[in-house]
């Protein structure tokens, strides 16, 4: 077997074998395959395709070139992911409630980079929060409590990661095969057996269509079927960001407000229920998906999830003062109001914009070794569908520069019609 | 413009313009395009194609990545290429009678890699023949007699050799558009204004089978139209060698056999003839092929072709008492009979087997840096066609170790039927 070989059946739109998807993985891993090899292949796969069996192969090839977290000895431990998006601080409301109904959570996160956020770096926003712990007290501190949230401390899947970064720099990102492996393979690594996963749809998100998204869904269904790792997705909203709050710190208030049961918007009610009652049936602990929303709200109604949350941050080292009164988080140095320019309804927000706004004003990276702005971000009053009048505040600006303030306030921000 | 967009316009099947093609070979050969960002652009030219602007334009370009070489004190210089075979010398056949026939001939050739030959190692056979001369002394040469056949002693076409190589190492050879414009850059580069190829079609070339050789011969003579540089392509047989002898030496003295009239094997005559009368036409010395024709076997019958190439080797420091009796030139240690194992007709005598097998002799290199020993090789008495009786002697195998020529000899050289 030799790599000129399966480029050459993939060029010609030919399937490849298990085989020579191991040796290409194993290859690519190990050095012995060039990145140039890799690309023509990569290009090639874009093009032409890969079937479902072989995009499960790469995926489960790719899931096993590193560690491989074992999560056995916590019983039936469904995960959850998003594809990405702008303002998506599901994860820190939607994981102590289900932990608190029974479901063991053991979740390694990831950092943000270019426009989406990401769930480490907002824990990371609570002094204290440790997320980089060793994996046998990870796994321990599961057994306690019944929760924890991490970062990635083992080396997960490092063909997904060399692969994902050449297609960066190849103009092949955009590859449903290659994306679904890449998710897919990600949770493998980390010890999920069954899977919830939220596929994002819209300006913000890396789908950008439904009928993408739905695509999308559809393959990493059915590497979970043929991997047998049960995988459910839900598709939803990434036209403009999630909840009212983006950035990292801003974020963290927004979760702890639902948490505590003071606000819930629709759109966040929307996905933690949906994700929620699908995480409960795939756990055996809800037969609908009525009686599994109505389980999620009730935990977060009585305070259980508030409570669960509390629990992991103590947990994990972190001042839960801070929690109890989010008054104490460190604020931005300008809090700049954004003003409608005239009457109308809000026809747009979005989430692409407000992403690489937020990147500018620092709350996010453009390269991976940036430093990032915790406090940060957006606070929005009103979103799409909303009536304003002229001259009402429609949300903050919050920066540590006055300069990127203001120059991010004279951007459209709201299309108001 | 970025790479990144250029990538993904191929990739999408869509035209690149010139400007796009100029910031792709000029990037690559300055290194600010990396080899798996070509690697991933030239995968997708493979698999979405090219239209012929696009092909002449990456042509150009490529051509003028490097030194150009300015013929034009010359007069009308009319080159000729062949696209690689097994046993190809009409090179040094067909110049000198195109020379003695008022052409000029300045050739640049190179040396034979893989499977196929090349001029430079043939003319290299001749002791003292100096195939590295300076450019200007290389032109003062066809100045005074009228011919001129050296190496490739400038850096011509860089962009070229840059992208011929990747191409090898992913699988992204067989692209018509691809090898038109390798081939064609290079000759736009050594300085023709006219151009007659020889593309060869058959087991022991490029291209195996007559739709692609028509496909590539219209291609050029597309770019040669599109880039006012007048070409003629002649499709010519390569299923078996050409003439009866393969190696350097030994096809040095079957071309000194033709040119002094001892021997000319049909498909020589055909291809010499074919060629020949095409470059007169280009270079308004025949008005017909017929005429063209006639003015070729005439010089050959004549002497005069052999009077030039004489002219050519005293010229380039060779000893021309080699060429008067061949029978100095140094013979290999081993000449072993190929004996018919039964009686019948040759069916195959396969000119990539012979080419690969000659490059075992030590004919020919696997890489650029290889030793080549000049006198070993083959000499067939029977071509396909041929009726032969069981026990009759084939041909010869000349080798220098004995080991080799008997494992040569035991390999099914001859398929009789």
């Amino acid at each position: 077997m030799n790599i000129l070989d399966i480029i050459a059946k993939k060029r010609d739109k030919k399937e490849l074998t298990r085989n020579e998807i191991e040796y290409f993985v194993k290859g690519y891993t190990d050095g012995s395959i060039t990145d140039y090899q890799a690309a023509a292949l990569v290009m090639a796969i874009y093009i032409n395709g890969m079937n479902e069996r072989e995009t499960t192969d790469l995926t489960l090839f790719m899931a096993h070139s590193g560690d491989v977290l074992d999560l056995s000895s916590l019983g039936e431990v469904v995960d959850k992911h998003s594809t990405g998006g702008v303002g998506d601080k599901i994860t820190l409301i939607l994981m102590p409630i289900v932990a608190s109904l029974g479901i063991p959570v053991a979740k390694m996160s990831g950092r943000g980079l270019g426009f989406t956020g990401g769930t480490v770096d907002k824990l990371e926003s609570i002094p204290g929060y440790n997320t980089n712990v060793p994996v046998d007290e990870f796994i321990q501190n599961v057994k306690k409590i019944g929760i924890s949230l991490i970062g990635q401390t083992l080396n997960l899947a490092p063909a997904d990661k060399k692969l994902y970064a050449l297609r960066d720099t190849i103009s092949c990102t955009e590859s449903i095969p290659l994306i679904a492996s890449s998710i897919m393979s990600k949770k493998i690594a980390s010890g999920a057996n069954k899977i919830v996963i939220d596929v994002t749809c819209g300006s913000g998100a890396f789908m950008k269509n439904i009928e993408s998204a739905k695509e999308l869904a559809r393959v990493m269904t059915k590497i979970g079927e043929l991997a047998h790792k049960e995988t459910k997705c839900i598709i939803t909203d990434m036209n403009q960001p999630v909840g009212y709050a983006v950035g990292n710190t801003l974020e963290v208030i927004e979760a702890i407000d639902v948490l505590k049961g003071k606000i819930l918007p629709e759109d966040i009610k929307h996905i933690i229920t949906e994700l929620g009652a699908n995480m409960l049936i795939l756990a055996d602990k809800a037969n609908s998906l009525e009686e599994g929303k109505t389980k999620i709200l009730e935990n977060l109604k009585n305070g259980k999830g508030y409570e669960k949350f509390i629990e992991l941050v103590q947990n994990q080292g972190g001042d839960i003062s801070y929690i109890e009164n989010t008054d104490k988080f460190a604020k931005a140095k300008y809090i700049l109001p954004i003003i409608a320019e005239k009457s109308g309804v809000v026809e747009e927000l979005d989430a692409y914009k407000i992403g690489k706004l937020s990147v500018f004003l620092g709350a996010g990276r453009m390269k991976k070794e940036d430093n990032i702005q915790k406090e940060v971000g957006f606070i929005f009053h009103k979103k799409v569908g909303d009536k304003v009048e002229k001259g009402e505040v429609l949300g903050y600006v919050h920066a540590n520069e006055k300069d990127k303030a203001n120059e991010v306030i004279n951007q459209l921000i709201y299309e108001i019609v």
